[in-house]
């Protein structure tokens, strides 16, 4: 069994990847202490709220260990941004804990995350290190909103339209591509928001449950190559689904997809029939 | 291979234990929205700067499978804790990202860790769960201090003192105990501050580096039973070592241990000779 040192700064000793990590992170967004104490300092703007979220990405469960480990460290980052999307946030900064023995592996997977991470801006402020035969990895990002002007899963009203951004049934390993932009485009404008991580079916059951209401699809955006079955049980979408008043219009790239009604609380019906709330075994 | 629901909110699929986890959980602290939704929404107060910190456990790394789940638990959260006393803050609410497939081992782990979030006044706001052979944690903190006050490694300053907190040493597996009183009473009295968390020579040099400077220690409180090897090189303390100008008056239950000296940077001497940096390999 291997011991490991469970502060960054002592793993890899004299290689110091701490080190490397402070040289290619970088300040701002209101982090004025990053790597190396024991605690990363944010200061808050006034007038904002900050939005949190942490997702894991477990070797063997999230990603298959033939997964290139740059797009690995890229959808673990991804994941998280999702849900700042689906908040309608602009992302801050991340805290990264990754354990791993493969000195390869971690070069690459931070690779991945870092170039999403200055593409989005977000800084890298923190994280733990430890060893591990199997790659575990949790990401937790913080994003910023306008007080109150986040985008919940509560607030669909029936009578709103439902929309989601882009295709679906998309296949899994691909590389997820947090839709950011649209989500912040929604802020003050789509009355409920919500990513899709474990399928449309499942998740705009939950949506409804948070809400109060039923929904009613008519049509799916299906992906090329892709079927239906997976469109509406697929989980590796990362699109947004919202709704929004009928005299709103919607975001280019979004579709519509159906609306919300008065009904069982948690109800989806598909063409007229109700659509069971189970997501996508990718292992089958 | 077991595929996991990655949500929270598939995991268990009937027994549900995001539903029960939002009933032992709690708002307030400044947590507008907790679990349930894509993020958690924390408004911050004007004046207070937010420290973030996360800490991994892994079975078989930083505990062994035989501890008892609630202090596994207990132990996981009480890390990060330790980071925020160790910078001085409030703990404000923590996200907990938890892989395992026992039932009975989430359960009493959240028993474990929702105590010592009771306790300490913080809010469990967040999380992700998934299914893993193997148990593996990371909790994330999120701690509060009134802006510019958060106590950094990097302020020793040479005349100093050096102090530590309670008596070096502790045996590995037991129940951590995070200084955070301490901590806030160090709040603009120590110079400089950090939690030991890999023995008190390791420790001590990161702080010296960290503030240029070096270190004299002449004596250490050993606990009854432990050796002057596991004081200096153990890493199951987490007490504080802080320096503070001559002139200020070191809390109750903290022992002078040495100065804060010219030297080379990150050098630490104790009782006259050079002291390895080096920590302590737990499982030998």
């Amino acid at each position: 069994m291997v011991r490991s040192c469970r502060r960054a700064s002592c793993f890899m000793s004299e290689l110091d990847i701490v080190t490397r990590l402070r040289g290619l992170a970088w300040a701002g967004n209101g982090v004025v202490l990053g790597i190396g104490d024991d605690c990363a300092i944010y200061r808050p703007r006034g007038g904002e709220e900050l939005l949190f979220t942490c997702d894991q990405s477990i070797e063997g469960v999230h990603f298959l260990p033939e997964q290139a480990a740059a797009i690995t460290g890229h959808n673990a980052l991804a994941r998280s941004l999702s849900d700042i999307a689906a908040m309608g946030g602009d992302p801050r900064f991340c805290l990264v804990s990754l354990a791993s023995q493969d000195e390869k592996f971690i070069a690459a997977f931070y690779r991945g995350l870092l170039a999403l991470a200055r593409r989005t801006g977000t800084v890298l402020a923190g994280g733990d290190l430890a060893h591990s035969d199997k790659v575990y990895c949790d990401v937790t990002v913080c994003g910023s909103a306008p007080r109150g002007k986040s985008l919940r899963r509560s607030g669909a009203r029936v009578g709103d339209l439902l929309y989601v951004s882009g295709r679906l049934g998309k296949p899994w390993g691909g590389r997820i591509r947090p839709r950011l932009e649209l989500g912040r485009a929604l802020r003050g404008r789509a009355t409920s928001c919500m990513d899709l991580s474990d399928g449309l079916a499942l998740d705009l059951h939950r949506l409804c449950v948070e809400s109060g209401v039923a929904a009613v699809v008519e049509r799916v955006p299906v992906m090329r190559g892709a079927t239906l079955e997976r469109a509406l049980h697929g989980g590796e979408d990362y699109e947004l689904v919202f709704t929004m008043p009928p005299w709103k219009i919607a975001p280019r790239g979004t579709t519509l997809i159906g609306s919300i009604v008065r009904g069982k609380t948690g109800a989806v019906a598909f063409q007229g029939r109700p659509l069971a709330a189970r997501g996508y075994n990718h292992f089958g």
